[in-house]
């Protein structure tokens, strides 16, 4: 099945949602055209349609394998990883003065949305990469800067996050891996790191480990952690490689999905480190790195969507089977136009266009707060990271089993290729922080932290999106009042849980899953109702009309089929933990 | 992992939801008693337990493999047939005129739903068998029963349907596999079918295939189909086996579930077939035959989401991570102690015992109208099993994912286990019918048949445990409250595709699908309300109290996270077609 990076779409959004012009407002980008941002993006695109999407099926087929402590992966793996490197794309984001393109991160997450639709497994590649290049830029000493930034940055090196142990998943205050002294100012790291994605192969020449370790006589729990960079090879003064470090790849796994992706257990014999920063504080550095890494995951949901609706779009454009139920037609006619799979692909496509759109948003957020470091915008750049990899991740699970079912008994089918989608997307609600940690993340950190201040503010510009759509035509309207009730559920809920949270917190924290899912889904349509507004503007002034009819029908069926679920999910919030509770209930 | 039959449940389900009264008070039932089913489940629970359940895994990872024609199954599989058939599982249900057990179809779910929680690939072979088995009984001749039936029900030989061709899945009419008079009373069958379930094997003696065919001047389209038996190997006079007919298993399918279960497709050339009943009546006889194969298909759904929950809870019970939320304990606990596991759980038992509970339901239905041939009780019997099929093999898909969410990362590694019963579960919402056909099912033919009578007989039924629940104690009330709701939804949502069908039948249609989901939920829960009622006496009586407790706290949980759904589903069968056919919108 052929992927196509849906541009134009990325391109409205990066121009119409993303606070485009603020962006590009903020010195480091002021030299940034919307040309300069569409050129790269349609080359990405292209070489990702050609490159980079035949790897899906072929690495699916042939999984990542290991032999005698190495991982092999198929050969189109290291010609596409070759050219992916040669052509600069893990620069794009990376700041020019360590040879990056300087590109802002709306522009580098639509980039991850397009590799991602490409090949998931090959994307967590780069996406790992920019993980260990953001932790170094914020956190590493100069020299350490000098040493890894640019081979990493040019892609000639990856790099990995170690932070989970077998005892250790989402607890990470367990971890046992340590840390001991050298005496020379290096680190002996001793211990097994388990889950560590493309934490061994050879694309590259080398790989940059991150690693979350404690020494000897720190504090015990999460207050202990340090963060340590472990390479594969030791990097000599001249930048050369020199000895291979005692860091071995014992086993990978066997998984459900991006098969292609090697998932290495990692096990560290005094392996020597370098400590990032300041000794106790790896979990902050770990966790700046991973506001980034769940980012991209959120963004990762988008991409599968988007690649299981243009197969099962492809399908139903193609199936000839029975005959139309309005009787229009005498013969059997191609499946699209029977309702139901009207209503599966457009589905589909709602929840991908509002993921985007969401991701999209936050992306500027995250631009504007990162480099004006002003707290308010940071607050609400990290209130929309838990929506993003929570709410796409949760929903590319709908839209992929959405995708399996308009293929029918085909769909079942490996050779089919849409069950793919469906295995791979299993991962994102998962790995950087299961749904629940997101979601505790966004009610005990990202709302609490203020007293739901940031929350109330995202709540006053849904509603100045619901006053525009008001006073405009038919379809905006029907959007202001969809958005209208999520929103008052939205806020009946903030307010439950707010009133709740201290006195019984086991019963706001049953909620905060349906609250996230809740909160996601009117920030995605937010976005639509956003993204209606302009294109009615544009309708009126006769602009383009095809695709900005097409976006305000998405954005009303995304009102219509999608928003309508806040109901659910705040009945759920409000009453839901009064059984789960109820006395004698026994598991 | 192991899986336990959940019998004390099944059992409370069979005394008071299923109509056992009246079921038994059926002269051909009337000898039942209630221990004897006990007696039996029980046994059927042990011999899963220890021999069917070990075949998941060994069949997931040997899948059924294709080899010169032949297919082979894991000696395993061999064995524990053997005794399934040695211990007469298969002539559960079947009359004892013909050497089967007898017992009522309200058993005979009981008992598909534990063979199929030990392995659904096991599974798949009896269910077909019955579904030939009841074929025969219906349609075929003294002579054909003479000949088939005591093999088929003794499991000596198996069953297989024969629908689906390339170019005809959903779409019956399309099929054009032919059937030409030989001049003896016999015909050739020549044609391809796809997507045979047990279509080759050699766990039994022979396959008896009900093949839908064509005769060379019949109509065109569905009306010109007929149903003929084909078996693998010739049957002599005496009962013995005689040549190997020409039907031959091309090439079984790589699939993403039920790996075990293989897949045929099956090459007729002049194969010799026998016409069942009249011709250019087959598709009348499959659909009789398809009725009791959709319920064991949502049977099937409740019995992966119980090996699902079980396994879930296996695993939130030991895996200790985190300290609780609440502060009440300093070190990390088992994670069944974090509220959002919590409710997963619960939500995946809920499901489940929603689903089992409408099942057992809709199979005293399905019993009482198979033996008085009332009308009144065979539509209501015929407007759940849509409602069996569609709802519980949706949320089977909704149980499994969360069985896996609930692992977290090691839910995602197919060693873990849990994975299988998300991939598995998959296709039950596709075959037997997807749940589109099941939706257009429910609304055109089992709603509109008796323009709205039987789904207004059935709200009725809703609103009388409603005010039964009213008259109840508090936990009582919270469910008649829910139910009250999602009753209104309904009969809302009804009234509304009854007055926009006729007129504009692509809008009615777009809601058919939300329309089962919401029936299918409130039927559940209406179930779920009635065994509240029977928990609350129990109760009141000090009988069997921590089941009974738990009993009506799982209806409560049901009606505050799981009927909530409706009032989305209501949303989007009553505004969510407007979006869908706005001018211009593009797919």
């Amino acid at each position: 099945m052929t992927y196509q990076a849906p541009l134009k779409d990325i391109l409205f959004n990066l121009e119409h949602l993303s606070q485009w012009d603020k962006v590009t407002a903020l010195p480091d980008y002021e030299d940034i055209t919307q040309e300069d941002a569409g050129a790269a993006l349609e080359a990405l695109g292209r070489f990702c349609a050609e490159q980079i999407a035949p790897l899906a099926k072929i690495g699916d087929e042939a999984h990542a394998q290991h032999k005698d402590g190495k991982v092999i992966l198929p050969q189109e793996f290291h010609d596409a990883y070759a050219q992916f490197v040669e052509m600069g794309w893990q620069s794009l984001v990376h700041p020019a003065d360590h040879g990056g393109m300087g590109l802002p991160k709306v522009v580098g997450g639509a980039a991850a949305e397009i590799v991602n639709g490409a090949d998931m497994s090959f994307g967590l590649c780069p996406l790992l990469t920019d993980g260990a290049i953001e932790a170094l830029l914020l956190s590493g000493s100069d020299e350490q800067k000098a040493t890894y930034l640019e081979p990493l940055i040019s892609g000639q090196w990856t790099g990995t996050m170690n932070l989970t142990e077998p005892q250790a998943g989402s607890d990470l205050g367990r971890v046992r891996t340590k840390a001991e002294p050298n005496g020379d100012g290096t680190f002996a790291i001793t211990g097994t790191k388990i889950f560590i994605t493309f934490g061994e192969h050879d694309l590259a020449e080398n790989i940059v480990h991150l690693v979350l370790a404690r020494t000897p006589n720190g504090p015990a729990g999460p207050k202990g952690l340090s963060l340590y960079i472990v390479p594969k090879f030791m990097v000599e003064a001249d930048g050369s490689l020199g000895d291979r470090n005692s860091v071995e790849c014992v086993s990978i796994e066997d998984k459900l999905g991006v098969r292609a992706s090697p998932t290495a257990v990692l096990q560290y014999n005094a392996a020597k480190g370098f400590l990032i920063g300041e000794e106790n504080r790896g979990l902050e550095y770990m966790f700046i790195m991973m506001n980034a890494a769940r980012f991209s995951v959120g963004v990762q949901g988008v991409a599968v969507s988007e690649r299981a609706y243009q197969h099962a779009l492809a399908y139903a454009q193609d199936r000839v089977q029975s005959r139309p139920v309005d009787g229009s037609v005498k013969d059997a006619v191609a499946i699209i136009h029977h309702p139901d799979i009207r209503r599966i692909l457009l589905k589909m496509r709602a929840m991908t266009e509002g993921g985007r759109a969401l991701a999209m948003a936050a992306a500027g957020w995250l631009d504007l707060a990162h480099h004006t470091g002003d707290q308010a915008t940071t607050y609400m750049a990290e209130f929309m990271v838990p929506l993003v990899k929570g709410f796409c991740t949760e929903k590319s699970l709908e839209v992929t089993s959405l995708g399996v079912q308009c293929h029918g008994g085909m769909g079942f089918i490996e050779e089919t290729g849409v069950a793919q989608w469906y295995r791979d997307a299993r991962i994102l609600p998962i790995y950087e922080g299961t749904t629940a940690i997101q979601a505790n993340d966004l009610l005990g950190r990202k709302v609490l932290r203020d007293g739901g201040e940031t929350a109330q503010r995202f709540s006053a510009m849904v509603q100045d999106t619901i006053d525009a759509l008001s006073q405009g035509g038919a379809q905006a309207q029907v959007i202001a009042k969809g958005l209208a009730q999520a929103k008052a559920q939205f806020d009946e809920s903030l307010a439950w849980l707010l009133s709740n949270l201290r006195e019984n917190p086991n019963f706001a924290f049953a909620g905060t899953v349906p609250f996230l899912m809740l909160t996601g889904n009117l920030a995605a349509g937010w976005q639509m109702g956003r993204a209606a507004l302009v294109a009615q503007d544009k309708l009126a002034a006769g602009e383009d009309k095809d695709f900005m009819a097409d976006k305000l029908a998405m954005a009303q069926f995304y009102a219509q089929h999608i928003l309508v679920e806040a109901a659910t999910e705040a009945a759920r919030i409000q009453s839901g933990a009064d059984a789960m509770y109820e006395d004698g209930l026994v598991l």
